[in-house]
């Protein structure tokens, strides 16, 4: 981190995401909001970036262009499109500026060309920005390791909202590939996703999956590790997505003055320090 | 319920759920432990009830024939086999007794044999014994019936220990039984009973079933009704065979005295005198 | 409800509470979102109310004046300021429209001025107009009045943000309220509302509360009836204002078109029809 | 752990306990249950060990004396008394066996003089056996070590059965000893036990206590961190005994064969090895 707070621009601050990350910036002591951009032609372009987020006035004017604010910034947080996204990257290479990107959906034509900034920009690319879902992770892989072969039945739960399309969830799987990996099972063999009529007693090898879809659940997540007499079980739940936009701006705190690299959000928060038994 | 405590006996002391009836009359005030039966040749005949069920010494032993108990005793206990169900409901005629039968897996012919004592012996026969259970099947049909058309989702969560072999257990199905109806749904076309993979947005009639199978799970079910900004949640989790035993125990004050007659939880507890919107 | 969907106004439609009404109303497939109101001189006077809401352009503009769209509109939603309340309450009287308030903080002498138009507008005035929370407190009372007298425990856990000034919350002392009235409890007496160190065995008439602060949690209640072998839980969990947006739109709703008089959430939901054994 | 299956004799077979680890060792593929004893006196000399246990004939007789089976066991378990354990003790250290102490409620005295004998005896000593409340624990000082300065309340939660005589429970405040060590926090100065009336939003370094008595909870403790846009729960849920006869067997296991010493969970899991940050 640098001495002084990091300036940071939002792109893309009429949407969801980055009305969440003015707010997120704004209510960081540690960084500077200092700029944020709409699409050309907005009817939003030069309304208060305060009032477009809900957290009232800040007298700074959303812009349409990210020229116009080139010597204020230090670091920008794109929450867009591939393309916008790429093109951002080439900004940030021209003017020495570096940049979190929690845009998905990359071909992998676009993750090459991603990829080709690494030695020109500093960048945390991550697929999922959560500090919770992060550490969630390393305690499951903890977990796992000191209880897989004493007997206790490994499942994960996971809800999310009635629009989501696949199931389960993309971090549901992730974290029953942690665990699976700590105990040395493979997650294609074991894994458990249904479990209609008569199954049958549960082996002690499955991981079980188990998934609800309801109303506008943002997302829980459990693993529950359980054995005659108790239960251990570590939950995520994200509430909004100010828990992606609070971890993209400790990752521009981090990132902003390092050299150039493609780093992660375990580079951000130093998980990989921590070593199981 | 007759102005003196019923003298319950109970039927097969020796297994778990004998052990639980013991504890549970034990500590119902307004009942009485008078006997209980283990089978011929139990090395546990002669042994103190109180201390064969962990509850301390309560100086009545345990004897292997309801005939040398018949003047002392009201109403039994039977969580045993359709078997022994059977000649108990002979002994409960002959002698004028009544009976609780928690006896499950009778066939259609022990069934009807069963239903043929009707007119002799006041019996309470129900699958699901709990208190709970029965009154939880209520709240769903109200809350789902003011629900309904309102657009929450609704989704039964279960959880069961690892020896389970059916899913979902019967007991969430009646629970989407309940729901369904109440919302003039069919839950043979809306239940979801897996979601796997491209499964696409919820449909806004689906009622989704998730399965958790784990440790010693005694039994846990959820029913979530979630729409935008809210979700109302209504669970019963049993911790022991006790939740069985205390309606048991219920069952058996209210049926001691009754005339003969075959009997639910719902004629036990009132709760068909609730009536919705 | 009158056969043509009514047309809603928001008042006060730049606060946080005004974009999720926006966002309630554009969503609700039986009512129209015809005008919304921002404070004179608002830099967001013009706005599209859709971007505004974060919910896609929807070509109406806010005004700042209700005058500018009186023959516009049937029914306000109105969760302001006691004093705006009762401008607008004139503005009703005066115009013949309808208006529900989820406005609170009104000292006695508001109160008793915004009960003087109850014979001249139509109003719906409840303190929360969560469908969740009202409908749970039906169950409550049914659940209380099945188990009271059965040796189950009572206990109300709740949790909220970390700005919340009070504790237990309003609405989980009136859940309280609720359980101690179905089992003639008085809550003064019973109910217990810390358990520091040596505290003793839990009385059996007890009403325990447990509070929570933490983080952003919009409101978590549960009511737990607990005994030797099981548990019932009622849980209501708000997810985001559209809890109280939604309720508010279903009042409007039922509101709009009906005979002068102050009606509360019981009589929009019909829970009162609903009656206990 | 020695080649061979430790031959594992139970002290106190006749209380819950006991019963309790008689069903643990049988269960163990890795461990032989050798003998149990009851009191001289007991109605129970002389039953079956399995019968006792509720877990089906085992073929093994109930003994009033250590003495009687000398020859045939390697490792005593003993949840009973501060006195019969010190007499255990002697036992062992005259007769070559180790030993697994669950016994509480020692004075300073007993303290000491069980802490004579750990130059004759290897003896695992820990006040709560539980594999899973140890984890815990490991689990609680990676998270909060991880979150600690980020904005994270941090609450715990604990529920425990209508007997429990003192809030909150030793496991909670071990709970929140470990996360205020790991946040450079005092719990006695930043501990919140109450929250009754106006007490004011919360202080970001609080550590909040919420307790629950309620019917047979055996024992849930639950850690939440909780910010904007997230929560990580851990929690804990004891369903019976088991959970520390597993414990305690499993000590068994790892201090049979060793040599003489005191040891805890810690060493018996490993967990000392897991180093944070």
């Amino acid at each position: 981190m640098t001495s002084a707070s990091p300036r940071i621009a939002i792109v893309g601050a009429a949407g969801r995401m980055g009305r969440v990350l003015i707010a997120a910036v704004n209510q960081d002591a540690e960084s500077e909001l200092a700029a944020a951009t709409v699409r050309p032609g907005s009817s939003l372009a030069g309304a208060d970036l305060g009032e477009l987020a809900g957290v009232g006035r800040l007298g700074i004017a959303a812009v349409d262009s990210l020229e116009a604010v080139v010597d204020d910034i230090d670091v920008l947080i794109d929450f867009t499109t591939p393309q916008l996204t790429l093109s951002n990257l080439a900004f940030c290479a021209e003017h020495g500026k570096a940049i979190v990107i929690g845009t998905t959906g990359l071909s992998d034509a676009e993750l090459d060309e991603l990829d080709s900034y690494r030695d020109q920009v500093p960048m945390v690319f991550a697929p999922n920005m959560s500090v919770g879902v992060n550490l969630t992770l390393k305690l499951l892989e903890i977990a796992a390791r000191t209880l897989g072969d004493e007997g206790y039945d490994i499942e994960v739960i996971e809800a999310h909202h009635r629009h989501k399309v696949d199931a389960p969830s993309g971090t549901a799987l992730r974290m029953g590939e942690v665990v699976a990996a700590a105990v040395d099972r493979n997650l294609k063999e074991h894994g458990v996703f249904e479990r209609v009529g008569q199954c049958g007693p549960r082996d002690a090898k499955e991981i079980g999956f188990a998934t609800v879809r309801a109303g506008d659940i943002v997302g829980e997540h459990t693993v529950m590790f359980a054995t005659e007499g108790e239960r251990i079980e570590v939950t995520h739940k994200a509430s909004s997505r100010m828990t992606f936009a609070r971890g993209a701006v400790r990752a521009a705190r981090w990132v902003s003055g390092r050299s150039a690299g493609r780093y992660g959000m375990d580079d951000v928060l130093g998980l990989e320090d921590i070593s199981g038994a």
